[in-house]
């Protein structure tokens, strides 16, 4: 069982990840990645008795990675990528530019917007209602029908505009219902932004070290960056499709300053310690300006594309032999 | 020669475009996008003798292009990518999805922040300093150094924070240079930001027309989906460089509501009137799921790959001439 | 009704071609060239009332195609491919290199040799067997089990052993059935050749003109030679395999005087007069050092792969109305 | 020093192969082969003191690959291709359907026909010229030119023509300039065939074992069979050139007995104990229904086009270092 100790501490059991250990995550507490650090603590930690994870939350993208290349922390929970916005820029930039760090689970939290009061509060006594100038982006429908007279104040996050709820700054946020028992509120209206279906993906880091085991169904994440004669990117997504490997996501983001230049984000089906995967890596490594691996493990939504019969690890290790009774001389 | 009317009216001469023409932006006044609107105003109509185009600031970006849509307005400048967060997601959104409209020029801003106040304000008075939030995690550093006391406030954009000033209401903003005139301030400190060389591109985009002749450094911009089985994306990119044509950007978005669902935004070297650029929009006709032509208009940074000899105009001229020769029977 | 006319006379009746004509084909007679030019004449003339085809036997390829050129014939029939011995060197080289010749039709015909013989002649009285040395090759095992002490006599054809039989020089001939009765020889064994299932394929070339009419079933031969840079043949492959064009040969043949050096002889499924077809060509036009078309025409074994969904002539047509429109402004 | 040890035994020294070894050739003795057969003990033997080869004619390709395959011969010297004819089909089909044997080395050698006589004859006296048929075809037009009335004999080859002119049964051969000393034989008149420059591939085959080692300019050979769905073949070169591996050799041949199936001969710059090669025949062997490796053998003709950087041996033993440390968790 996994139990909260103080507020941010989880119990949880022996276990080779997650005993004891302390996770980071951006903060302020009530938002959507403290939602996802919990879900992440549940599926990693659940049948392991005894144990604590600590859940820290801190100011920032950076400092919750940097904690984790510091040794300060052991994890962090970081949102990668949302279907609205595509890329979570800073979390790229720190992936690719900075240390490397690698990608051990992953999760995804559905992304709602509640509108969260302090208990009694009721429509007609809202005066300012307040969220970060995206999150007043999604309920501006919402608010012109509902709280036409209602005052629009800018916060740093929504989160930050429930704590003002919270301390009776303001009279109202709009939040992850997550933070509405963070900060003692309540919710008065769901779901009132204007975006449907949407979805965050994050995930939990740590420093580079030997990736989760192989499960059958696994994606291995990596940047690169190719170069910029025509043709080039295609050479690349050619390897993976020459090998059967199925791409669930290929975006390209800026390569920091300058227009025109491209790193490309690429999560693929299949797991390092497979030899499709490892020998697409090895051509990567050979022809990319710029590779970095972020890592390789289990898959949470969806299932891979099976590989086709020439690139299973049985194909792989008869050609390999083959090969090697050829090079001895052995034919026939 | 161009002329400021009112406030916001540009005074331009008899012109195929821009005369007495209405171009909304994304406002308030004194953003990067008034900016690029005024930059566009002198290049497409400097030459021209009288006449006027009345830059309208309108609140949204959707807003901007819906008076287009609508006819209230001739054109819309809005901000397309930046080197620093990519695509600009509602933007290519509403290019995507919405309504067609169809981009006739580009131009590049450099941003940069500067510290914004009333003139006489020096340092050691200011208390606040407002900001759009993204705004804040730029200047973060240079306030930590150089007002390790103000009060960061959020705001609705970083233009709004100006206004502010001007109102009296903050002591301070982050802003860009030309909020400055716009809202009686003076520069206090110029390029606090911490991103070094971020610029953005904007397009000035009209309702559907036949597009700007080609001028022989043009771009044709389209947003394309492609079916999700493996290598179908490799298959288009495959159809551009078998023709030698350079792509400068590819960028994958995610299709509004489905993580692991991508439409991908491409601009390409050349012009819907190439023979070149007109075949492969025709095979990406008959091989996309979607494709929206976004338009085709003259490139303003940078020097387009030359086609290879078997792409040119004249290649693709000469050997359809052929193949009708053959089709007719006059072979030799 | 098709009537030999005089030995080579073909009567037929009123066609576009073949009436009155004259066909040449590589002799002498009694050889497979005669049983395809047959076939031809069958097939092609049987509708037809009246008329004649004169079948005129030629000393070699050159002098065959020469009359064709020269206008001394209407038509020839030749050798084009065997499933034992791949492209007929001379053939190729005269479509690749001569003055251009369009093939209109093709037949395939099974190959096989009889032990031809006077009437009379039993298996003992036999002391010579004639045959050009590639047909002593393959009834080597033959001879070897049923007539051990027989001397092996070279000819420059087979066909001419036969006749060497006919004049009483020889006692036997391995040869085509069809010799038998033309130098009044019969059958003492049947199939006595090695290789089962061999079986040649011959065409029907005129002077260039218009093609024949599509039918829905028809091949498109040409001779193409590529830069020899590697992926250079890669490319051209990969203009027919974009359009779902399927290739019923690949055949290389080296470029006359130089080992290394190759042409390649391809036959698509398809017609010119097919929009994906006339596409690849003219790529092929642009991109080809050497492109030479051999024609369109019927296929008479086996059924094209369908086109897929995006290449077929609806689909072609479609997009390209669509690009037009753009072209023109009218979008939407 | 190499010595003819009675006709046809060649005197070697102590060497790895070559010494006291015995070599079938395709006789008889005279022909192209033979003088191919020379020029390979020349140059593998040549530094060696002491020792014998026997070069031993024997009738046909089958029964001189047979002689290997038994034990009876250690290597067998064959014809591979010409530049006129392309593959030898015997020899191709026996490489490719056959029982397995290894290239080891090969020969070029220029094809020309010289007219031989006894010693003594003249022009003016000859009247009987033998030659293989397809050598009668080379000298037609000399023929008509200068003997005119001289009688055209078919001969099984034109070595055995040459052996006849010394038997006294035929005043003149068409033949290898290596046939005259072999017969007592005179060249009357020089290269009197039609085609020039011709060049004939010959290779020395032995049973499979190690190959012979890398000597930074090799060839590697092989015969492939690809399913025949379109874009098989496309997708096996693909293999070759994302690896920047040259092919100077891509021929088809038909798959024996059935039109419009072709096995592939494919000619490739490198050697099997180098990675890049080593990674794209295990490919092959996952991809291919037939593949047969011919051997990796020194090249004689021509120097390889260089690898690309990213495909050196370096290239592939630190690629394949980088991901071996990824799978241990060694990032960084």
């Amino acid at each position: 069982m996994v139990r909260v100790a103080g507020v941010h501490d989880v119990e949880v059991g022996e276990m080779s990840s997650g005993v004891g250990e302390r996770w980071t995550y951006l903060g302020p507490q009530g938002t959507f990645t403290e939602q996802a650090a919990r879900l992440l603590v549940d599926r990693l930690c659940a049948d392991i008795p005894g144990g604590t994870v600590e859940l820290a939350p801190v100011a920032g993208v950076s400092a919750a990675l940097g904690a984790v290349r510091s040794g300060a922390a052991d994890a962090a929970c970081v949102a990668l990528e949302s279907s609205v916005e595509g890329a979570v820029p800073l979390t790229q930039d720190e992936l690719t530019h900075g240390d490397p760090l690698m990608i051990t689970a992953e999760a995804y939290v559905p992304i709602t917007f509640d509108l969260l009061v302090r208990p009694g509060t009721d429509l007609a006594s809202i005066r300012t209602v307040g969220a970060h100038p995206h999150g007043h982006a999604q309920i501006r429908e919402w608010l012109a029908t509902n709280l036409p007279d209602a005052e629009a104040v800018m916060a740093a996050s929504n989160a930050a505009a429930a704590e003002s709820v919270g301390n009776g700054e303001l009279d109202a946020a709009a939040a992850a219902p997550v933070a509405g028992p963070r900060y003692g509120l309540v919710t008065l209206a769901g779901d009132i932004g204007e975006i449907r279906d949407a979805v965050t993906r994050f995930v939990l880091l740590r420093r580079p070290g030997p990736p989760p085991p192989a499960t059958g169904n696994d994606r291995t994440s990596l940047v690169l960056s190719v170069g910029n004669h025509p043709g080039s990117l295609l050479a690349v997504l050619g390897e993976f499709a020459s090998r059967g490997i199925n791409l669930t996501r290929l975006e390209s983001r800026p390569a920091r300053s300058k227009l025109g230049v491209y790193v490309f984000l690429v999560d693929a089906d299949g797991h390092l310690a497979e030899p499709a995967m490892a020998e697409v890596l090895s051509t990567l490594v050979r022809r990319s300006a710029l590779l970095r691996l972020l890592g390789s493990y289990p898959r949470i939504e969806g299932i891979n594309v099976p590989l086709p019969e020439f690139a299973t690890d049985r194909a792989y290790r008869d050609a390999a032999d083959q090969v090697i009774r050829w090079q001895r001389g052995e034919w026939g």
